[in-house]
C-alpha cells in the first residue's frame, strides 16, 4: 500500500512472462499499436502517445529536455518533493524555472498561477505537479489553468505520475500539452515505464529541441508511425502495460476512478475514526495519495516496521522535511474492499499496540459502510 | 537468435514474478546489494557498479553525459551503426567527438588510436564500441588501448552492450574507466537495465559534471551507499539480473565465455560450409554476433521471414548501409546444442527451400563435432 511501487494483479504478473520477442519484428509491432491505441483512452487525447523505457522522473526529464530549447522559462509551482524535482530538472537542463512557493499542506490555486503569468511575461510555459506524492495534496484549479494557458499561449504540462488512472484527468478537454504518467502508480504495472501524451501544439516546440539521444520525442515519433520505439523497449514492462490498458478498458475508466474515489473517501472516513488527521488541508487531499500527520507520541519507522513485519501491510514515510512528521498510504492500481479493509484494520491493530486508545470496530464500520454503499465495484484484476 | 534481445531461461522468467516490492525497502537493499556485489565479479573490477532502468542507449548517453563538461573531446572510433550512435551522443550532450573512420568491415587498431592521441593533444578520453553489433566486428586490441589510455592519463571509455559475459573482457587489467552492459544481451535478462562500472579516475571527472537529473551518476552512488537507487527502479527486470548473474556465478564465468566461443565457432564453421561468408574481416569477428553476407539471388527479407514463419527462428537484418546485403545471428546469453544445431539446420533447410544447392548433413556435422570435442557444457539455465 506504498504511494508506489503499487500491487500487480496476477493477470499482469502472467502477461509479463510472455515470451522474448524482437523490438523490430511483427509481435512487438501489434503489442505496441495496442499500447497506444487505449492509452489515448486513458488520456482522454486524441493527440500522440508515446511510452518510453524509464522511471517517471525519466518521463519528466524528456518532457523538460524536448521543450527547454523553445521554452527557457517555466512557471512551477513547489509544494512538495516533486515540485523541487520538477524545478531542479529543468534548471539541470538549462532552463530557468519560474517558482511559486506553496505551503505543503495546499495545492497551487488559480490565482497565483495569473499572478506568476503577469510578473514573468516572457515564460512561455507553466509546469505543475497535479498530485504531489510527497504531500498528498491535489490541484483543484486543474482545468483554470488550462484554459488560462490555453488564452495567453503558453505550453501547460502536467506531471500526473501519481494520479492517472485513479482520478479525473481528461488531457484535451484540460488543454493539456504533455501529461507525463508513470507505470508503477494507478496503472498497477511494474515500475520503469513512463507514458507521455503530446499536442500538437506542444510538437511545435519540440521541433527545434534536441537535448538528449535517448529522451528524444522526435525519434519517439518518427519510430512511431511503425509501431516501434527508437531504442530496445524493456518488453516484458510492455507486456504488462498492455494487460494494464485491457483491464481498465474492460473495467471502464469511469468505474475505476470512482473505484478510486469511494476507497479513498472510506479510509479517509477511517482515519477520523482513528482520531488521526491528513497532513494536507480537507479541499486538497488526494484520492490517491493519503498523507497522515504522525499521532502523539508514535515514532513512524515503529509504525511501519510493525505493519510490514506483523500485518505484511507496506506504507511510505514522509520524504523531505516531512521525514518523521507523516506517513503515507497509496491508494492506487489494484485496491478495493479487501485492501482498504485489510489497511485499516492493519493500522488500527498497530496503532492499539503502541499504545493509542482506539475502538477496533468502529473506523472498520465507517469504512464498510462507504464502500458496501457507493461502490461500484467488479473486479477484473484475477 | 537476434542480436538482442536474446532468449530468457525460465529461472529468470520466474524471477520476475516474485511479489511487487517498495524500492525504499529492506527487500529491495537486499536484491540490489546482491546484484551489485555479483557484477563486480562479471565486470571483473574491484571498483564501483551501477544499474539503471534504461535500455543500453541509455547507458551511453549516462556515461557520455556525466564526463563531458570535464573532458569536452572524446576520440571515438566509427566503424559502424552503434560507433555513429556514440560519436552523435556526445555531440548531443555538448561535447566534441573526434572520429576515427574504420571500414565497417573490420576494427579500430593500436595505431590508428595512437595517431588519433598525437593528432589531438587535447582529447581527455577514448571511447569505443567493443563489439559493433551492426557488423559483427570486434576489436581486437582492447587491453592495448586501455594500456596507452592508463599512460597518457586520458580516459577510456567502452560500449561492451553486446559482448561483456559472452567474451573476455576484464576491466580493471585492460584500465577501463566506464564500462557499459545492457541487460538484454550475453547477460540472458529482458532489457530495460543498463550496467556501468566506473573507475576511481572515472569518478574524479563525474565530479565536475551534472547534465541530466535522471542519468546522474553521483546520486546513483549517494543512494548505492543505502543499497537503493534515486528513482524508482524496474523492479521485475532487476529480479531478473539477480537471477541472470548467480547463473553466470554457477557456471562460473571462465566457462560461460567459453561456451559463447565454442557455440560461434562451431556456427562460424557450419555457415562456412554452406557457402556463405561471414561480413567481417576473419581476424575481426565476433564470438556474440554473427554478421553473414546474403547469399546472391536470395532476398534477406525472404529468408528471415521464412525462418520466422516456419522454423520459429528469428535473426536479425543489416542496419543502416548494410540493409539488404547481410544478415545476423545474436550467439548470445541462452546458447548451447540445442540453439546452435536447431539454428543452422534451419537456416540450411530455409536456403535450400530458396533455391541454394546446399548439403544438409555437412553444415550441421560440422557444428556437431565442434560442440562435442571442445565444449564444456552443463546446462544451469532451467
Amino acid at each position: 500500500m506504498t504511494p508506489g511501487p503499487t500491487n500487480v494483479p496476477p493477470r499482469i504478473m502472467r502477461a509479463m512472462i510472455k515470451p522474448m520477442i524482437h523490438h523490430r519484428g511483427p509481435e512487438f509491432q501489434e503489442l505496441y499499436k495496442s499500447i497506444l491505441d487505449n492509452a489515448k483512452y486513458l488520456f482522454q487525447t486524441k493527440y500522440d502517445v508515446v511510452v518510453i523505457s524509464s522511471s517517471g522522473t525519466g518521463g519528466i526529464e524528456c518532457a523538460v529536455s524536448n521543450i527547454i530549447q523553445g521554452v527557457k522559462k517555466i512557471i512551477v509551482p513547489v509544494g512538495g518533493i516533486f515540485g523541487q524535482r520538477l524545478s531542479k530538472t529543468i534548471s539541470v537542463m538549462g532552463g530557468k524555472p519560474i517558482e511559486i512557493p506553496v505551503d505543503w499542506k495546499r495545492a497551487v490555486t488559480i490565482d497565483m498561477i495569473e499572478d506568476a503569468i503577469k510578473k514573468e511575461k516572457d515564460a512561455k510555459a507553466v509546469a505543475v505537479i497535479y498530485n504531489e506524492t510527497s504531500t498528498g495534496a491535489k490541484i483543484k484549479c486543474m482545468r483554470e489553468i488550462g484554459e488560462l494557458c490555453n488564452e495567453r499561449d503558453l505550453l501547460f504540462i502536467v506531471d500526473a505520475i501519481s494520479i492517472l488512472g485513479g482520478d479525473h484527468l481528461p488531457v484535451d478537454d484540460w488543454y493539456i500539452d504533455i501529461c507525463i504518467a508513470g507505470s508503477q502508480k494507478c496503472l498497477m504495472t511494474p515500475p520503469g515505464l513512463s507514458l507521455l501524451s503530446i499536442s500538437d501544439n506542444a510538437w511545435s516546440f519540440i521541433e527545434k529541441a534536441e537535448n538528449s539521444f535517448y529522451f528524444n520525442l522526435k525519434s519517439c515519433r518518427k519510430y512511431k508511425e511503425k509501431c516501434q520505439t527508437p531504442f530496445t523497449p524493456a518488453i516484458p514492462l510492455y507486456y504488462a502495460l498492455d494487460e494494464a490498458l485491457k483491464i481498465i478498458i474492460e473495467e471502464r475508466l469511469e468505474n475505476v476512478i470512482s473505484r478510486h474515489k469511494v476507497c479513498a473517501k472510506a479510509s479517509y472516513s477511517a482515519i477520523g475514526k482513528m482520531g488521526l488527521t491528513p497532513f494536507p488541508e480537507k479541499e486538497f487531499r488526494s484520492n490517491t495519495v493519503l498523507a497522515i500527520n504522525n499521532p502523539p507520541k508514535v515514532n513512524d519507522t515503529t509504525l511501519r516496521e510493525l505493519l510490514r513485519k506483523k500485518y505484511n501491510i507496506v506504507i511510505a514515510g514522509g520524504q523531505g522535511k516531512l521525514k518523521g512528521s507523516i506517513f503515507r498510504i497509496g491508494m492506487m492500481g489494484k485496491i478495493g474492499p479487501p485492501e482498504v479493509l485489510q489497511t485499516i484494520s492493519s493500522l488500527n491493530m498497530a496503532l492499539s499496540e503502541l499504545g493509542l486508545d482506539l475502538k477496533f470496530d468502529d473506523s472498520l464500520s465507517v469504512a464498510r459502510e462507504i464502500l458496501q454503499k457507493r461502490l461500484y465495484y467488479q473486479y477484473f484484476l484475477i
